[in-house]
């Protein structure tokens, strides 16, 4: 397999949005047990932000009839990346065209990925300027730490299920220039999961076959704290608060991340994980490809994984009628 | 102040060569306290690595009559990206030309810095092939965890001392492409500090005013490891070692590392550092500029800054003779 | 030196009263920012724990006109080691006499060190029952983590200053039965610290010179953190809120306490420290004794102690009238 | 039921004789991955020792054609109390009379559980005096940190498998004094596992029902590390060590122990734990109970305990002929 190469085009994942059923609740566990910043509301949708993201929100929480993702959105690296990029789309069939944008950014391009899930990319963005109780004491910090639930620092990444994983990373890779970092690809020759990256970090986007084959579905949106402690004490916190606990904390052989994942009021899946210093300098880098008979392992200490995992997406397949409409 | 335009040519300081006039002791404390490891050797010179290095080496310890740094190196982000950086060098008439490149990588550009630091760009690379009793459990790292000592993880970046911080600023942003992330500017006007970047590190290279006004000094090279908790176990593991502990650990309010700085036995400097979640993700970060009278608070909880820190460089004032020729 | 024999009799410091000028503030500096939980009012004073502190409480704070330490207990591991205690302390003249209690506790045996430190013991206490909204998820817990501030777990130690170390080690070893585990004295021979324990934890109480030659002063009161990283997160918060921020977070030599030194808002010194590994569970520990040579090196990496450890203790010296009747 | 009352003659637990068919391998295990201290040899035994323990070993390693425990030793907290617990066992008709000592400790009583386990009390003991090499640079310290494997800190408590959890239970509380601080106990009101300690500790001791029925089996050792982070380091190098973990890392509902289960190469398995900061202070501690639904709710953060959790002891059952004889 030949290393990705790199288009610099998109500099980071820059937001997702969450659709709930239990709006109210769902905000208060984002608040109060999360322990992110609200930062603006509209419509049916309320802005937050971690104590470490510089844009003005990471996670728009929109109340909806069903649980899931509404869109998920990509920052380019300049005006004239985005519109680069935004024309590569175009060709490849998949574009939807330009929006005046949101709260917090200016005109976006929206399209959507192979399997329906709807993506947006933009430039144009608002810096997040703290009010004067939430201004840090160090003036290269973007806010106040909370200190506050669990205190999530940043947007990390977030991992779609997918009908066809060998399709949505080619379109990741060929189309929107991200780069693959490790994959699974079973005995038969079919990938089954995919983890790429727009920049430094080893992953900012993961996708995993929908055992379903359900297209468009969510599996989870994760934010980043600074240590394994800090994760461990967010297990603490959300066993304290009544969140369901699905499995961790424990260290995915994948990626090494440390990992704890909950369900939030919603029932959207949501991942806390250590940022820590696993990075991908090297320009050059080559996939990591796992076996089958490597997966069965399990994590990377032996925790087998829960069967949740394979089959737990938003919208619940119960309630999936086909991918959403933008 | 402008934000930085990135070239995206350079991507990642790639080694270090120190200068040791006591090259056993040197390699001892670094093999056995730091936890690196051997993976060459070459006429007068070590080459050695962290666990998490990618490269065959991040570090050259050479055998010299002097303490000092010998020269260090960025890896491009291509061949192409290495020839265009190669030929801006030379238009700047700070270029040494071409050479044959070294034990673990290709052909390298050397020039100078305005001060006289040597420097080195190449592209082609020995990807780290470990031995089987180094060999890994888990496939996606690239050496298997020493155990030993302090565990150093990857090089994360070096700090220059120079006569003028300005103009080696200048030069790294509008020659080498680097970004500036964080300053410190006089009331004077003068600059006295700088941090600058090739990628999403908030800084790989750091320099700071030489209080003699000597050039081409060295301040220290850091090895990165993976939370705070490790940096104060280092602090535990220099004590046993009899390893002269300078300042820390404690928190930058710069750059907010969390620091620990120690003498190596041929008197460089060497920093251990957490390599933490703070990453530079924006495309158009504008540089913090740290005041006088905020450099005056001390460090990020009040420490204040030891004197040496603002004198002691290697080669030592009192065996400096001139900027090193290659 | 002998060993000192251990008599049981008190089972470990149980609470300290705290006074402050600045009563509504030093609360919100405790509550918000510690993370205590009022347990309780009754005339000037606020009662207040940590998480996992057994007792209703463990800091009583105290509305007064100057700062100060109002009076300190200890629990017996008994009632009849109460009266036995009791019986000893009267003996030695220092006895007050009988007290009805306290809110959350029976009656106390009230005495005065040599220096004039109010001190009480008692054996009936109220375990602290959580309302069900502070109710924790694993009941072998006594409160619910609060997930708020730096989250204080349970009263650690106090320290003492007083004009005269030996007379008040002695009269800890001798009548209140507390063993010393480590000392500092000078070449001269005068005793200039002591750290004394009722129990397996290495110390629990803690006095040293004043060196104003002051009698009955107060040097500060520690609560536990689980771990090193705690503490640090505890700086960066500390820093946040505005809160003063004195020395630390380094390691002590003596007793190798991770520390960090704070002052409250009414100007009491409040020390943070990890609660850790270490225990004395010898029977016949001998007292680390040491030397002014040794405490010439600072801190255990070396940091140097900050004069205002020397000299700040409550009520500040200018404000000093003499040891505090009660 | 009421709080079991102190007797404060036996000061904690000492060492633990393990036996072990592949002593080599074992040894290496101990040393290398551990981190524990070679500090004698004699017959077929090798003494070993964590950092911080202040005896001269806490791990006796004994080589042996089976699996399993030698046996335990408690010291006492003086030689009266040595004589005065001696008296009690031998009145309990389980005594076997005084054993000259053993390497590094003096004269001890010698009995078996109800259940047929060896253990020891004594007094008189060799504290440890570390060879140059391994002195401190901290005179508190009992050797210096060794920097290698997981650094295993010390002996923290051990577990036993028992054919009558009842009966053990009342022979720990009623005969060596010690208190009971958590139990499990069914519906059926039948009691299977309990939690003992004999100091400030909440627990040194515990014991689980032998579903096999078998007397006298051994579950598990523990050795203590410093914080919840060393814990998944620890898991990190037994990974690349080789060494089978059999759960873990997580936090146990019961004690709250942060843990990690693996097997030593001999089949015993060994446990690290965190330390940390959880100590029963209180006199008048009442036993925390815990049901069979509660159990069923898994592990702290809802991992559920592996079946060989509950079948796996050495001797292993295949190789079981009866409690061991002296």
């Amino acid at each position: 397999m030949q290393p990705t190469l790199r288009s610099f085009d998109l500099a980071h994942l820059a937001h997702v949005e969450l659709l709930t059923p239990k709006p109210e609740e769902s905000l208060r566990f984002f608040v109060d047990v999360m322990g992110l910043t609200e930062s603006g509301r509209r419509g049916d949708s309320v802005y937050l932000r971690g104590w470490d993201d510089y844009e003005r929100h990471t996670l728009k929480l929109t109340a909806a009839r069903i649980a899931g993702m509404g869109h998920f959105a990509y920052r380019a690296t300049s005006p004239e990346a985005l519109q680069r990029r935004a024309a590569v789309i175009e060709t490849s069939g998949r574009g939807r065209g330009w929006t005046d944008g949101d709260l917090g950014h200016g005109p976006a391009y929206a399209f959507a990925t192979p399997d329906g899930h709807n993506v947006e990319i933009y430039y144009e963005t608002e810096w997040y300027r703290p009010p004067p109780e939430l201004a840090p004491a160090l003036k290269n910090q973007a806010q106040r730490f909370p200190a506050r639930g669990i205190n999530a620092r940043r947007l990390d990444h977030m991992n779609l299920l997918t009908s066809d994983v060998a399709e949505l990373r080619h379109f990741l890779e060929d189309v929107l220039g991200l780069r693959t970092t490790e994959q699974i690809v079973l005995d038969s020759g079919q990938e089954v999961g995919g983890w790429v990256t727009s920049n430094n970090k080893t992953y900012d986007l993961a996708f995993t076959l929908d055992h379903y084959g359900a297209k468009g579905r969510f599996h989870h949106v994760t934010y980043a704290l600074d240590s394994r402690e800090e994760i461990l004490r967010a297990a603490d916190i959300f066993l304290e608060a009544g969140v369901p606990i699905e499995t961790g904390p424990h260290k995915h052989a994948i990626q090494q991340t440390f990992f704890l994942y909950v369900y939030e009021p919603g029932g959207n899946r949501v991942e806390v994980a250590n940022a820590g210093a696993r990075l991908m300098l090297a320009p050059d880098w080559q996939p990591v490809v796992w076996t089958e008979a490597e997966r069965k392992k399990g994590q990377a200490w032996g925790l087998k994984t829960v069967d949740t995992f394979h089959t737990h997406g938003t919208p619940p397949i119960e309630q999936y009628t086909g991918p959403r409409k933008k």
